[in-house]
């Protein structure tokens, strides 16, 4: 087996930035990206925060070009190229692994429901055969409550010792505690790194033995998060995972992309990070206003953007 | 308004088969389209039967070329050009329109869940305003079992009422005959075409003033769904419903697309139709003897393959 990779313990999956015609700013990107690196965050882009689905395959080809030609640390760099068909997951994972990239988190085929382990098993394989690189380590990426599509803990052993030097571990957003420890219990001896899906989960990961976390949040308090992630054995942990919580807890008042777009654009002095694509919908100006004033109330406030 | 278009009343969401590579064999879909053309029904290539999720945007292209290049009615066909983002299905819909094909089928973005009607109307209309060509007539694709995005009878109006000469109908496959039968009371007047989404519906939603169905099983028992969209008016009717949902019903005991591929590979003599692409799976040597069986049992066969 492979060192497990040098990955942070805490990453980001960056909200992208649109223009006014919708195409994807490549520059406001970058830009973000090597802030939350500076912050000692991980770049989960294409991830579900960063409406990844809502950009074809040609605009997020183009995006990785500009991000590898940018010169950005692909030791830090976690695209997701999930896609519903093995032809497209295989064509965008393969140009991650050129760019160096330092892992890629893979979402199920998610449009067909009540599919079979066998037929999510034969997908993922797949894949890895079509892109047929050893350099490839794939995360997979559990997030039932939006495909609808759980990873059963023996689909996972079952990718995991199939292709022990491939499936190196996982997202997971089930937001189901119970699932996650016992995932860890089960694989995190072999080397599987099991990211949480929020940072709210960020010190029970760390304790049960899972590797960090890739949270939506981590897009508006980064700093804040990775110190806990680097001093969680210290004795004020939990006091650090309550400031996180209380953060978390209040931008989930609102939709969470159009608000983080709008702390983003708010605290970084830029409008255009409001804009989002369809079907999502930004903040109206009352939405927007009731999130800065929670903001204040907790105390809160973008630093160095 | 446009006059409607000459679609006929019973479409397929054609089957696609599977080189052993994996990449979709256009030889086989066109003698597919040209057999179905000949029992009166058109092609509603790229549905969910069709594995079209499964497929790349760049799969997708080079089927419509071929089939296009073929020679095939573009006046039977309504490819279904829906993605998650903006872009893609944009792109496909414009190629279909060139293409000279009389209608394309259009997913809602089915990805995130819990969208608002705002959002998913500024999909639609972005998508509309990207192809910006009139000779665009679009469908909508109600699928709620699978996209778990109900389109609501209140998004469909405002489309309507903002496209009136695009947004020319629907397929509902929600299942839920209160819903469609509400949709076809209000927008139907209009000149809006509601198409089941499976034969079962047929007769009723030809009596309610539907235009008729586009159903997986026109796949496998065309000719029959076709005779009683010609003759609905006629004494039989009723009688001729009962023998389709007797085919669909035994059909339907079964995974329906591997199953339907299984039955055109036996009738036809050609077991490279078997093949799907994961997450789906093939039915086993057992299924396939059941099928089979079943099939004897209800004395059906599909002729002329």
């Amino acid at each position: 087996m492979k060192p497990s990779s040098a990955l942070p313990k805490v990453l980001s999956p960056v909200l992208t930035p649109f223009k006014a015609n919708g195409q994807p700013d490549a520059q406001r990107l970058i830009k973000q990206c090597q802030w939350l690196t500076t912050c000692g965050v991980g770049q989960a882009i294409f991830g579900t925060n960063s409406e990844a689905n809502s950009m074809s395959s040609a605009q997020k080809m183009s995006l990785l070009d500009a991000l590898a030609s940018a010169g950005l640390n692909p030791g830090f760099l976690m695209p997701g190229t999930g896609a519903c068909s093995i032809d497209e997951a295989s064509v965008l994972t393969q140009a991650a692994v050129k760019a160096g990239c330092a892992g890629v988190l893979v979402l199920p085929p998610f449009y067909y429901k009540d599919v079979s382990d066998e037929g999510l098993f034969a997908f993922f394989a797949q894949v890895i055969e079509h892109v047929g690189d050893d350099r490839l380590q794939m995360y997979l990426y559990n997030i039932p409550p939006v495909t609808k599509i759980p990873l059963s803990l023996a689909l996972l052993t079952r990718l995991r010792q199939a292709y022990p030097n491939t499936v190196m571990g996982m997202k997971d957003s089930s937001g189901d505690w119970a699932y996650t420890e016992a995932v860890i219990q089960a694989l995190a001896p072999t080397g599987f790194q099991v990211y949480a899906g929020s940072e709210t989960f960020l010190l029970q990961t760390l304790r049960a033995g899972g590797a960090g976390c890739i949270s939506a949040t981590a897009n508006i308090n980064p700093s804040a998060i990775a110190r806990l992630a680097a001093t969680w054995q210290q004795s004020d942990a939990p006091t650090q995972q309550a400031a996180l919580d209380r953060v978390r807890s209040t931008f989930a008042k609102f939709p969470m992309i159009p608000a983080m777009k709008s702390a983003v654009a708010h605290f970084g002095h830029d409008p255009e990070w409001q804009r989002v694509l369809p079907p999502l919908m930004a903040l109206n100006p009352a939405q927007t206003e009731g999130l800065l004033l929670a903001l204040e109330d907790i105390g809160f406030s973008i630093q160095g953007l």
